[in-house]
């Protein structure tokens, strides 16, 4: 039973929540009152009553999570921590302001903020990735309670999280779609129909409960029956009104991420009961369960192979990540119904418990990654390399959340041969060098990927590795050892007239060319480009000043932004990088232009001009250039 | 009533598309001859019966469509090519070779394929535009047919596809559901329980018919059912089994994209009942309707803007859009669900029966322009620049499809101000830079933004504008041209020390400093450089050879792949730009490093280093070294 005292302090709670999101916009000039004053009944009872929340110890295990999916409602998240006791008045007047840890959409920079959000449709997604960790792995009881709202149930990330929650049956996620039935721009695609979220919900396996989400009897009604049920995650479809509160904004358009101007302020603060300035104290969690043992941390032993064996680096990543799970009981994988082309399923079968099936869902898969890294698990997320760039949204959002996820992208480049250019990665180095913060790697073979993916466990932010379909050469020695952030030096002599620049699989063509090319008496130096960002600068300055300038790159990837790009930025003047000094830089780019087709490796690789082929034929051209240039 | 000698011709069709899928594969040495031949019935029944499509013309404005949304399935689809009489068995058998047009998955290399399938959940989506296309643009009665595989069904694009197709009622839609349940490393998330699949779809508004796959009364009967029915699209849920008709494939894990050998095949041939080779008739569609007229071209009248007044691109674009709107009938807009912040709600307004509300699903919005260039209209699909990310996935296979669509970001970069870093566009250079064919505009003023949107609407390919959130200076003259590929040098002088290369935003940055620098007797030169891809090598050139190679490249992007590439790519060798001989390039890119905040747009340049203040020490840290230099 609710008490009268109860619903009294969480009316006040409510209103006073309306009252300071109102004052946070004023202040600053811009943002979503009206977005933060439909929720704030939802929010006021989830305060006083159910979140089991540690404001001093967020890192808490035991602590609920909640996740503000409808990220420009900020302002009523804002004025939760200051009815916790957690931030001063003055500061949630700082909203938007420069240097403010209150932005205008909720970043990690709040210690009470797991993830960013703003990017609408992704914080039930990921809430599924922090339930996963929550019901598999810590085996903590602990909640998930994610706010959505209305517009972004439009978002099909939206109903991968439906899907991918019920399958999982996660009981301990809670959604709450805050249906105030007005968008940016006006009704949304379903109004105050409550019925259709509820069947779609019921559809896709869920517990649904429709309310009046001003009414705080029916809220605590659906809390409870949430925490109730034990074997589904439940959905509360909670009719509201944007604006609630005050006459003029309620329910009418034209208000959405529109501050009130300092006299309709003051008018709507009476009308909401004038300012109030109470905190609650927010329930901690009980604490008496132990967070389950994932097992013992095992010496790690990565997997060796021999030089001149013919492995394929996906082949290798397969066996690291196994090798990896006995010595980092912190690491879990993911992949999106292509295990067993990305080798995956190796982790999957060794490691059952930490291994979950995303299906082809990538944006779910991400999401996931970056929900679990919020309990500190080292989530390595794989799929096609092509079909990354379905969750690109998902992994810009993970920089800003400052996330750390491993993604790995096979089947990468033209060289994948017969299926054709849907499955041909040919964009992810851009993309995702184009990632705050991220490290993207590239190996060239077997002994390579073992060293680089052991060292991407403990590596923070986007970290992203690009795998091989085909079989390749194993050219190192399984001791050696390969930084991030370095390169290898592969041939080298005191002739060098050129330097061919290359990674993955077009190295090996550059070795190919490089043989040829030393059989007519031209020595090139060749550099294994592996970590493609960061990118060595000094081992790509000293072999321009030492051959002439004459550089060729060389990738299995679109002419922009990839490799061949990061080489240019290494030469190009910017905060974070040496001059360059030396001789006058004759750069040559060999890189995929045309569209491909299906055909063998062998053939789109030289149909692509990124072959043996062509990288002699570059370097003869510059050295004629130089010649020319000599004696002209 | 289906008749006996329909079954019967029906049967031996499927067992044909069959045998040739196998025999394509086996021939080919790869490719996914078990995920063929689960659809064959559906396929058999369809086209024996129901599609109605000149083969000889598949620009027939009356035909029907049809989309292999499993493209793996490919052999199926061109097997039902040999049957209806277009291939030669020849060419099926080229299947997956280099230089066939029979590629791995379908690509509009062939001339019955409109678009690009193989990134499995983008077939139904862009079906969606089609069947908009169809009943509200043309307002022909033809049909859009979608084989799906059931695995696909987990991607959120294609709820987005069934949330939207019930919302604009598109009864002229019909899905079909290939539940072979194993997909490529298992058992799919639901397995045979098709009824989830009808529930689904039910409560998504949408007629939901569950069948035996392999009964061809049954699929006839959906089919006809499907037809009838005229307020809901129809979704056939066709339990079928995965290498049907072959003992030793059907139903049975291992065999996803495995060909036979050559012995397995001889066997399998002979248990399908032999090869054989008939050709069908397909019916052709009556043409008797009127393809519904979208209004008189009006001579085009672009919107022209005062020298010196203040306004945002984007709101340039909102105005240009509605100018075309009368101009060009074809013209076509989509907006996800921020149209009052793009401005194409100028365009809904003026011309309503042309807009599309796409609400917040920008993979079902970009899906949709694909599905509506199939009919050749002129798609425009706008939002903020950041949440095109969402959609990356289907703009690169819309490259595949050679689709000609027009794609709007607004809010780009960290001048947007308060909103924070989730809502700025600051990878979405590097993302369209990095699409095949593709063609990247940045304008820096409305009358600039009025030329470009006008060119915009004929280019080929995918074609991307990014907006300013803020209002800017209006510095051209509404007569001025803008030609794409082109630039424009705005301050120039014989006594230019360096280059500042901008566009956009930071395009009035670098005026700004080159008045400051002028001030203090440096001239530099500065170039507008709105066309990032193509970009003016020779204006670059010329500017490095008459200013010493100096270069500063200013953008409001994160410092990857972005303006500052392109430029950097104007003076590397590739196959596409002529080489560069000058002074040695001394090329400084300011861009966005750190992760932004909120602030003012004019915090948020300064702090990003990207203002007229660090344009400004850039230059003079240029000429400084070249000071050095000389007289060192």
């Amino acid at each position: 039973m609710t008490t009268q005292e109860q619903l009294h302090q969480w009316h006040e709670l409510a209103q006073q929540l309306r009252v300071n999101s109102i004052r946070a916009t004023t202040t600053a000039g811009s943002g979503h009152p009206t977005s933060s004053m439909s929720p704030a009944d939802l929010m006021a009872v989830l305060l006083a009553k159910y979140l089991r929340y540690d404001f001093n110890n967020p890192d808490n295990p035991h602590n609920d999570r909640f996740i503000l999916s409808k990220g420009h409602a900020a302002p009523v998240l804002y004025a939760m921590y200051k009815a916790a006791g957690m931030i001063s008045d003055q500061e949630l007047l700082s909203l938007r302001q420069y240097g403010s840890r209150l932005e205008g959409h909720p970043t990690p920079v709040l210690p009470w903020v797991d993830v960013a959000t703003g990017s609408l449709g992704q914080g039930l997604p990921i809430g599924v990735g922090v339930a996963l960790a929550g019901k598999y792995l810590d085996q903590l009881s602990y909640n998930i309670w994610v706010l959505l709202g209305d517009s972004e149930t439009t978002e099909g990330s939206v109903w991968e999280a439906f899907d991918h929650a019920a399958h999982y049956n996660l009981d301990n996620l809670i959604a709450i779609i805050d249906v105030n039935r007005l968008g940016q721009r006006g009704q949304t695609e379903l109004g105050w129909n409550t019925q259709v979220y509820a069947n779609r919900a019921r559809a896709f396996g869920w517990q649904a409960i429709e309310i009046d989400g001003h009414n705080l009897v029916e809220i605590d009604q659906a809390y409870s029956a949430a925490l109730a049920v034990n074997d589904r995650p439940t959905v509360i479809i909670a009719r509201t009104k944007k604006g609630k509160g005050v006459e003029a904004l309620e329910d009418i358009g034209g208000w959405h991420g529109k501050a009130l101007k300092r006299d309709q302020e003051v008018l709507a603060i009476a009308e909401l009961g004038g300012e109030r300035n109470f905190t609650i104290q927010v329930d901690r969690p009980e604490e008496q369960e132990q967070q389950a043992s994932l097992g013992n941390p095992q010496p790690l032993e990565l997997p060796t192979y021999h030089k001149g064996a013919k492995v394929a680096t996906r082949r290798a990543y397969g066996d690291v990540i196994t090798a990896l799970g006995a010595a980092r009981p912190d690491m879990v994988v993911l992949d999106a119904e292509v295990s067993n082309s990305t080798y995956a399923e190796d982790f999957a079968e060794a490691y059952p418990e930490r291994y979950f099936e995303m299906y082809i869902a990538e944006q779910q898969m991400v999401a996931a990654a970056v929900g679990l890294q919020v309990r500190h698990y080292k989530p390595f997320a794989s799929t096609f390399a092509a079909f990354l760039t379905r969750a690109y949204d998902f992994v810009r959002m993970a920089a800003i959340s400052r996330a750390n996820i491993k993604l790995v992208g096979s089947h990468a480049g033209v060289s994948i041969g017969q299926d054709g250019p849907s499955q041909m990665g040919l964009e992810d180095l851009a993309a995702l060098r184009a990632v705050w913060n991220s490290t993207v790697l590239y190996p060239c073979d077997a002994n390579q990927t073992a060293k680089l993916v052991g060292l991407m466990c403990d590596r923070d932010g986007v970290v992203y590795l690009r795998t091989t379909r085909e079989s390749t050469n194993v050219i190192y020695d399984a001791d050696e050892q390969f930084p991030i952030g370095s390169s290898k030096v592969i041939r080298s002599s005191q002739r060098d007239q050129a330097t061919v620049i290359a990674a993955g699989i077009t190295l090996h063509e550059a070795l190919k060319a490089s043989d040829r090319l030393n059989n007519e008496g031209i020595a090139v130096r060749v550099i294994d480009a592996y970590s493609v960002k960061p990118i060595d600068v000094q081992t790509l300055h000293q072999a321009a000043r030492d051959t002439n300038g004459n550089l060729v790159v060389v990738e299995d990837h679109w002419i922009e932004g990839g490799l061949g790009a990061a080489v240019l930025d290494a030469f190009a003047g910017n905060i974070s990088s040496p001059a360059y000094h030396g001789p006058q830089l004759r750069l040559i780019k060999l890189a995929v232009h045309d569209m491909p087709t299906s055909g063998t490796p062998e053939e789109l690789l030289h149909a692509a001009k990124i072959d043996a082929d062509a990288i002699v034929e570059a370097v003869k051209s510059q050295i004629r250039q130089l010649v020319g240039a000599s004696t002209s």
